[in-house]
C-alpha cells in the first residue's frame, strides 16, 4: 500500500486522472493549467454536489469504485433533468491520512467508468488532506439548445406527470445494507446476506442516470414542460415542481411503479413500498410532465409510466391512495441538514 | 442562535443566498432548478477549489466573512490567470452542528461581498451536514475571447519575467497569528498583539485577485506568453510555467518584490524575507512571462516588477543569490497532501 504522504499532490493527481480520455469536442483544455477552457455553441448547463462520509455514505459497505460510480452519475443526472447533455465534471477530494493511494484509484476507476459509459470529460478538481474521512465535491458541465432547456417551473395544468424507471428500490437497496451491517456488528461471525437481492443493491450502489430518455425526447422531437430528476424522493420533488410552477396535481398511488423486488425487500421490512418510492430517493428517474398529444408519442415506451396529471394550484398537490382517499403530499425527501 | 437543524436545506440556501444579485448577461438562470444555465459567446474557464477546516484554514483567528471572502477571490483568480475574466461561482458547503446560521451568514456576506467587488454571480452550490468541521468547495467559471487565453506551458526563450505586487506578505501574515495564536493557548490573559501588522495581515486574511492586471492587458492590447497565479509560493509556480513550457529561466533574488512590513516581520521572527516569498504562497499576485516589446508598454507601472527572464531548458531553473550565487529553484510550496 502507498501511503499519500509519500507522493506530492501533482504527482498524485497525475496518477489518479492518467487514464482519463477526452471524449468531447467541446473540452478544448483539460487538467494542467491553472482552468479548463471549454467550447460551448450552445447553452451552458451547471450543477454541483457534495458527499461526505458518514453523512452520505459508509464505506463499510459501500466499495469505493461504486461510490465514484454513483457520485459522477448523481451529477449527470442534473443535467440530463435539465434536458440536456453532460459534458464535463470537476472532481474535488478531501481524504484523511487513514486513506491509501490504492483506495483512491479504485474510487477515480468508478469516476473514470462513469465518464466513459456517458460520454463525459474529467477536466479538473483539487486533492487535499481532511481531518476526518473522504469529502467528494463534483461541478458537472453539460450542454443544451435554449429551446430545449426544461425548467421545474414551467409545468401546465392537464399535463400528465410521468416518471421513468421504477422507485423505491435504491431506498430499500440502503434499509438491506444497513440491516446487515447492524447484525454483523452485534455478530461478526455471521456472513451479510446479500445474495438474490441483486436488483436494490445495484439500484442503491450502483444507480443509471437516464440519458437514454434525453435522448429518446430529442429522437422524437418531444420536449417535456417540466422536469427533475428524483434524488430525495417523489414527494419532494413533486412539491418543487408544483411551488414552483404554481401548480398543484394529482397522483394515483396504484400508478407509482415499483419493481417487484423493492415490494418483497418492504413485505421483508414490514415496511410500505409506497413511503419508499414517496420519499426514499437516490433512484435518479426522470420526473416529468408533458402535454397529452406528447404523452401519445411516448406512452409506448414501457420504461415510462403515467401517475397523474397537473391541476390548477388552488386542487393542492395531493396523492390518491388506493382506497380512494385523497392525501396531501408533503416533503419527507432526505434532508441532509437534518440528519 | 439559529441551529442548523431547525431549518430545512432548501430554507437554509434561500436565507443565506437571498441578497446575492445576478450581474452577468451570461447568467441565464442561477439558483432554483437542477442545474443553472449560462448563456456564453466565448471560450467558458473552469477551476475548482476545496478548502478544509484544520488543513487550510484555522477558525480560532480567521473570521468567517474573511474565509468567505478570501475562498471566493481564490478562486476567481485562477480565471484572471488565464487571463480569463470570472463570471459565476458555485458554492458547496459541508458544516458539523457546531456551526449556526448566524456563522454561516457571515461566511456567505463575505463571498457577497467578494461577488459583488468583483462583478461574479452565486450560481448554486450545495449545502450538507459534515461529520466534523467546515468544508468549503468552490467552482469558478469564466469566459475569455480563444486568443486571448494565456496557458502555462507557452513561455518563449527570452521572455521577461514579472509578478505583480509583492509577495511573502500572506505568508508572514499567517506566522504573525500561528504565534499570537501559541501565545495566546499558553496565557489566555495576554491579547494578541496585532497593531501595527495591518498590511500582512490584510494578505493573509483578505486577499485580492489581480483583475485590474486583466483589464490593463486588454486596455493596451498586450498578452502574455504564460501566466499562472501565485497560490503556491514563487518556486514552485515559476517550476510550473518552465517544466510545462520545456523552458529554463534566471530570476534575481535582489529583483523579487517584498514589502517593508513583510521584511519586518521576517526580521522579528529570524528568517528570511526572500524564504516567504519564495515559498509562501496565498499572495495571488500573477506570474507572467511576456515579449520584451510587450514588457516597454507595461513597465512604467510600479505594480509589476520585472525579476528575471526565460532561457532554454539546458539553461536550467536558477536563483541568482544577492551575492550572485546561483541557486538551483525547488519546489517549497505548501503541498496539502503532506502536511
Amino acid at each position: 500500500m502507498t501511503e499519500l504522504s509519500e507522493i506530492g499532490e501533482f504527482d498524485l493527481i497525475s496518477k489518479l486522472t492518467k487514464d482519463f480520455k477526452i471524449q468531447n469536442k467541446s473540452t478544448h483544455k483539460g487538467i494542467g493549467d491553472d482552468a479548463a477552457v471549454l467550447s460551448y455553441t450552445d447553452k451552458v448547463l451547471v450543477s454541483t454536489d457534495m458527499l461526505v462520509e458518514g453523512v452520505h455514505f459508509d464505506l463499510s459497505y459501500v466499495p469505493l469504485k461504486h461510490l465514484g460510480y454513483k457520485a459522477a452519475v448523481s451529477n449527470f443526472s442534473d443535467v440530463y433533468a435539465m434536458n440536456g447533455i453532460a459534458k464535463q465534471i470537476t472532481v474535488s477530494l478531501a481524504v484523511s491520512s487513514r486513506f491509501q493511494l490504492e483506495a483512491l484509484t479504485e474510487l477515480y476507476q468508478g469516476i473514470q467508468l462513469a465518464c466513459e459509459q456517458y460520454g463525459v470529460d474529467l477536466i479538473g478538481g483539487d486533492t487535499s488532506s481532511s481531518t476526518k474521512g473522504m469529502v467528494i465535491s463534483i461541478t458537472v458541465l453539460g450542454e443544451a439548445k435554449q429551446t430545449n432547456v426544461v425548467y421545474r417551473n414551467t409545468a401546465q395544468t392537464n399535463d400528465i406527470v410521468c416518471v421513468t424507471g421504477d422507485l423505491g428500490a435504491a431506498y430499500m437497496g440502503l434499509q438491506l445494507l444497513e440491516r446487515e451491517k447492524n447484525i454483523f456488528q452485534a455478530a461478526p461471525e455471521i456472513q451479510p446476506k446479500l445474495e438474490g437481492y441483486d436488483y436494490i443493491l445495484e439500484r442503491q450502489l450502483k444507480p443509471e442516470a437516464r440519458l437514454d430518455v434525453i435522448e429518446m425526447f430529442a429522437e422524437l422531437g418531444i420536449k417535456p414542460h417540466a422536469m427533475i430528476d428524483i434524488s430525495d424522493g417523489l414527494s419532494s420533488e413533486i412539491l418543487h415542481i408544483c411551488n414552483q410552477s404554481n401548480k398543484g396535481c394529482k397522483l394515483y398511488e396504484e400508478k407509482i411503479p415499483v419493481a417487484p423486488e423493492t415490494i418483497r425487500m418492504a413485505e421483508e421490512l414490514n415496511m410500505d413500498p409506497v413511503v419508499a418510492a414517496m420519499n426514499g430517493g437516490e433512484d435518479y428517474e426522470l420526473l416529468f410532465t408533458i402535454s397529452e398529444p406528447d404523452f401519445q408519442k411516448i406512452k409506448k415506451s414501457a420504461d415510462i409510466t403515467a401517475i397523474g396529471y397537473i391541476a390548477d394550484a388552488s386542487a393542492g398537490v395531493d396523492l390518491i391512495a388506493m382506497d380512494g382517499v385523497k392525501v396531501p403530499i408533503v416533503a419527507q425527501g432526505w434532508n441532509t441538514m437534518q440528519q
